[in-house]
């Protein structure tokens, strides 16, 4: 079994539970290395104080899990089935009455939750899977950090593509089109999000998406982006200058959030506490005067999704340990005038931390 | 109040419900025009039988709601409040005590219902939103039709592209590449799934994906794709040989799935059953003697999701009406040998139906 499943059984060991039902399609790939979206369909992994582990799926997908090398026990279902009176005598097989279920309670939809009550009336859901997981994947293994560090290379061919698009008359949606054109082209078919880029005023606005407008020389353009690497996830932001004529003022905004970056990932170390590296960044944008600018959190944790723990932020006293991994981005974003943001996600070493994205951030003017 | 919100609230009166909770972020789109995917935060349309109905979103998405002209109440929170003591006392504003409930059982997940039942200990969930949106969503509107038929015209050159871009040497996935940077660069910055794109004996698997192997001559490619207008999804299929050299056997593949497709389009008529157009397709196929390679339904319905309702299959009885919107895709694959796809989405009219898609459908030679 491996590392990440038999910590899950344990899991299930140490709550005392008959059965553990984990729904969500992302941590189905987690514990068994199949990933598959179902839609409407139901897949599920269920799992046993002392009895192998059992991935159920659409009839239709028993092949693909069997190609991941799966070792356990695979059923299956066709869509004129019940799924869950298959699953109910399944889990039979394995469990005849079970009563203490973990079900992961972010993820399961309320349909499913009454299929399992009307087959196992007397279930009781002591236990929710979702803040287990969650603990579980703040540790990344030595195998996964690999996995994300390719996809930041990845990235940083992605900002190359993106700073190589820029010229005049191209716009911000351009600037995407050639992006994710260029990551396709190497074979990365999946963005992590919706590459962001951004020129001029329009990067102060947080909501605002890359729009079919020329950028203009002189301004600062935004790129915020990552790639989806097997599954693991990076994201990353620069923001550079095209063409001459920034002002000082988007160029001071620059400086300052660099400062603010750079402070922040120098200072991460096991033991200390997010938020106490959150401060480090808001401390010198708010001594620039510019705090009230920096309106979120300075990260959020990664992995296989882009928002998971640790969160980088003011009253989060969780201590940082090797293995977690999470952005620093410290943002700075004044209406009608510019925004900056500057991002690496990094995992936490013995010592300090590694970044997994290399392009420079120094301020640069791409003619 | 638009007509798909006022149909809610007439869906809510009828059920003698106190309020309806719509959780699902395309859902909250078709009723509000406010489209965002809140990923871990929480967004709720709240509906009341005569009170106007309140939009809940995170903090930083007020402003983006304001922007789409929502004119009812919209309440926001903070990442450090708690999302569901803020509904709470929204609701009570509105309806002091309700105890009947309308909620989404497809989409809610289990930590909301608990955080519902929490707030409202009294509560009853007896409507199930999810069956009702379904029903309203089978019949698309004049407005809806045009979204659609906007991105028809959309894949239609999506198609155009990716004929185009077949070449010596290239491979499903540099064509996939092709496809989606065409459609980029005219400001379509979605497409409604992953493009598919499979050639000669890979396109006989259903379940793989476009590879990095070149495409070869005499290959059929299969093309299945769409775009995603605004919220409104198109999709379709077509089936080309590349360069000289297709096998009689592929030929007569792709023959009998026209056949069986446009026999098919041409016999929709309102007050027909959907089982019996399944068959109309499938009769030709198996006439055949391929019917064993036709292994999934003719179709499914399309709108703001790319399977939605009516499901075109065997079994089915329920009729067709004007303004349902499905797709129309006969498949034969013969492992080994190829695979043949051919689909066009339509919408039912008074007399018949008109496709969402023109691309020619008739064997086509890419040289
Ligand atoms: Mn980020
Ligand atoms: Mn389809």
């Amino acid at each position: 079994m491996n590392e990440h499943l038999t910590q899950l059984q344990h899991w299930v060991q140490a709550e005392n539970l008959d059965v553990a039902y984990i729904s969500n399609f992302t941590n189905i790939n987690y514990f068994t290395g199949f990933f598959s979206d179902p839609e409407e369909r139901v897949t599920g992994l269920f799992v046993f104080p002392d009895q192998e582990p059992l991935l159920f799926v659409p009839a239709l997908s028993i092949e693909a899990v069997k190609k991941t090398g799966w070792p356990y026990a695979v059923a299956g279902y066709l869509d004129q089935e019940d799924p869950f009176a298959l699953i109910a005598d399944e889990i039979k097989k394995r469990s005849p009455q079970p009563l203490q279920w973990g079900i992961e309670k972010d993820d399961l939809a309320v349909f499913k939750f009454e299929a399992i009550m009307r087959e196992f009336p007397q279930a009781a859901f002591p236990a929710d899977a979702s803040r287990f997981i969650e603990g579980l994947q703040l540790i990344k293994t030595p195998a996964e950090i690999a996995q994300m560090a390719e996809a930041g290379r990845q990235a940083d061919r992605a900002f190359t593509a993106g700073f190589n698009a820029l010229k005049t008359g191209i716009t911000e949606q351009g600037v995407v089109a050639e992006i994710e054109y260029a990551m396709m082209k190497e074979g990365v078919m999946h963005m992590s999000f919706d590459t962001i880029v951004q020129a001029g005023v329009d990067a102060a606005d947080p909501h605002g998406g890359p729009e079919q407008v020329a950028i203009k020389p002189g301004e600062l353009v935004l790129f915020d982006l990552g790639t989806d690497n097997h599954g693991y996830m990076s994201d990353a932001t620069r923001t550079v200058a095209f063409g001459q004529g920034v002002s000082e003022q988007a160029k001071e905004l620059h400086k300052v959030c660099l400062e603010a970056q750079l402070a922040a990932q120098s200072a991460v170390r096991p033991g200390m506490r997010a938020a106490a590296l959150d401060k480090i960044a808001r401390d010198i944008i708010d001594k620039a005067g510019y705090g009230e600018y920096f309106n979120h959190r300075l990260g959020h944790g990664i992995g296989m999704s882009t928002h998971e723990y640790p969160s980088i932020m003011a009253g989060n006293q969780m201590e940082l340990k090797p293995g977690m991994c999470f952005s620093i981005e410290p943002g700075i974003y004044v209406p009608g005038v510019a925004g900056v943001r500057i991002e690496d996600c990094v995992h936490v070493t013995e010592t300090g931390c590694e970044p997994f994205t290399h392009t420079p951030k120094e301020f640069t003017v791409i003619d």
